[in-house]
């Protein structure tokens, strides 16, 4: 990757060809399937890499925050859903997406936000879609399955103009799991959660359009998606090492990767440093707590293979610093000073927060610098 | 704050009270030594701040990255060292920057990179002016400070036209203090270091016009800084849970926090949901190893007081979770939806790096927004 001693480092690389197989693995698996794919692009916030999920066109996605929404919707995404419990101080910037035409579904679990916002929705007149949170594992938000407050909820919305369109849960228990069968089993919980709670509604007269689950391991494994209409999932694109410590992919798939240069040795310690710190690789430690922990990440070459048991062992703001998981291995006599490397992240979504866009690659050929957007 | 019900969630909150308190501190540290203060800025990228670190004139300052180097430049200051040992993929910006007419100091630690800067200075003609690395505590990059290496990187620098201009070096393990006095051990540990390599490179004939040592705490709580001629810190500006735990600061020093809604109850866990995740706090866990763990940080009310023992103990991308540290306080009562709260950070730099700018309040009263840099 020659191309690549063209690029002032820290930088963030990404393998098109990996993330073309990524995508196509997760629709192949979902078409044996009757819902939607509703990407989250919480992990990519890039038009080009949410337009390369669907091959160019403009299907439904998630956001994580109302940036995003404002973003995609500028480019021509009109179906979009908001995964995060709306707060109060949000209710009027999502009005205004609306207001221009955004079919923007907001989330909410809990009594007193219906309250605030079917207020909100009274007084100024806009029309509002729901969907409720349900807790599929005690792992984050969302009201119990049998909740009797989910049926209060769905009163209350309906009788103040809030159209209530349906449930979602995730099963973000998924990401502890030891083997493929418990994930397995966490896909049986979160599809169980929802579909009881829809039982519930439905019993009560509610007709509910939208019955939504989602994460990158319960979506590729599961096997059951009767009575689901959609499927919701962000990191399964660029896949990372948690997802390769859980089984979910092998590291030759991870996608993206942060592009580092050598700029000392500490020999007596057998540390490489590079001017790759937490900024560029972010704070995520989520191998901490796998069988393997991979540190700050793991050390490939400039080509995107790995080197040895070679990782990011510490961080400081711009500082590296590498040295061998075994410590068998002594990286100094293979890595000079001003050498290039690639380091695959824990965490695609945190690392990826950490620069402004991606270098893109398809077959050893540059696609060019594709942005990101950032904040709220 | 009522200021702050008009901002949308999350978002970064700076007291600018705070902040010219804890720049005055320093400043009053420092006023007894015969030394100049060259800031780092990589903890608040910011113009409108750093103006306040020097009243509005224009100082030395420290950069982490050539993008600060390139902004505060453009800004009208001059002398910048940049504190990351250079890479040759950096030579040309570098350049660039100095026949713009930056003052622009760069640092190196090893042969072969004093090599190859040699290399470019003669083929290209810059003259470049360079500060060698001392490795004062074994932290991270850096010369032994009686290494034979320094006098030889001397040579080949001089003989090649690169200005050597002085030695640096920055007491990271002080981070790792129990006490005061292990900090001002720290202090004395750099200084020494710096002051044993210069005089061995002043016994071999060189003149180095800057001997220049840093860190927030060493710097607040030095002893003897003679034959140091100037002092780097930055994280004092902001100070966080971090400095705090080190009893560097007070926790209501902390001039940085994160502005957040309360968006769920999960009452059986005792949980507060927030719309403030790892994306708006950082996934800095700085106090893990402290004396108290403060998870992702201390929860205080909207007026910025610590509410008890309440922490954030959790976060997803765009949630976070409150809970009580000890377990004893029921956090659900004390926090109705839609609640403001701020969340003080682990770490400073990093939870400011999460962000685009401040929101910046003196004496309850906005004095407006302050963008920040970010990326290389």
């Amino acid at each position: 990757m020659s191309l690549l001693t063209q690029i002032e480092t820290p930088a963030l690389v990404l393998d098109c060809d990996r993330l073309d197989a990524n995508i196509q693995r997760m629709r192949n698996k979902l078409a044996a399937f009757n819902v939607v794919l509703r990407p989250h692009v919480k992990t990519n916030k890039s038009l080009e890499v949410t337009e390369r999920l669907f091959a160019g066109g403009r299907g439904p996605i998630t956001v994580s925050t109302l940036r995003e929404a404002d973003f995609f919707f500028e480019a021509g995404f009109t179906d979009i859903l908001y995964g995060v419990g709306i707060a109060p101080n949000k209710f009027a910037h999502a009005a205004a997406l609306i207001s221009q035409g955004a079919q923007l579904k907001l989330v909410l679990d809990n009594l007193d936000t219906a309250r605030l916002l079917a207020e909100f929705a009274q007084t100024t007149g806009h029309v509002f879609e729901v969907l409720l949170e349900i807790d599929c594992d005690g792992h984050r938000s969302g009201l119990s399955p049998q909740s009797p407050l989910l049926v209060e909820i769905a009163q209350l919305l309906s009788a103040n103009g809030v159209r209530l369109s349906g449930l979602m849960t995730h099963a973000g228990k998924s990401y502890d799991s030891q083997s493929i069968a418990q994930i397995q089993a966490c896909a049986r919980q979160e599809r169980a959660a929802v579909i009881d709670a829809s039982q519930l509604l439905t019993r009560a007269g509610f007709n509910l359009p939208i019955i939504s689950v989602g994460s990158t391991p319960t979506a590729l494994f599961t096997e059951d998606l009767s009575g689901v209409t959609e499927v919701r999932a962000g990191v399964f694109a660029f896949f990372d090492l948690v997802m390769a410590g859980l089984g979910v992919c092998q590291v030759q798939d991870i996608a993206v990767s942060v592009l580092t240069t050598v700029i000392g040795h500490q020999a007596e310690k057998g540390w490489i440093i590079t001017d790759a710190g937490w900024m560029a690789l972010s704070r995520d430690r989520g191998t901490a707590k796998q069988a393997v922990d991979q540190g700050y990440g793991v050390v490939c070459d400039a080509a995107g293979q790995p080197l040895g048991d070679l990782i990011v062992s510490a961080t400081n703001q711009e500082h590296g610093i590498i040295s061998s998981r075994s410590g068998v291995l002594d990286p100094l006599s293979l890595l000079p000073l001003g050498t290039l490397l690639r380091i695959l992240p824990n965490h695609a979504c945190a690392t990826s927060a950490q620069h402004a866009g991606y270098h893109v690659f398809s077959e050893g050929r540059s696609l060019g610098y594709w942005p990101r957007i950032a904040g709220w």
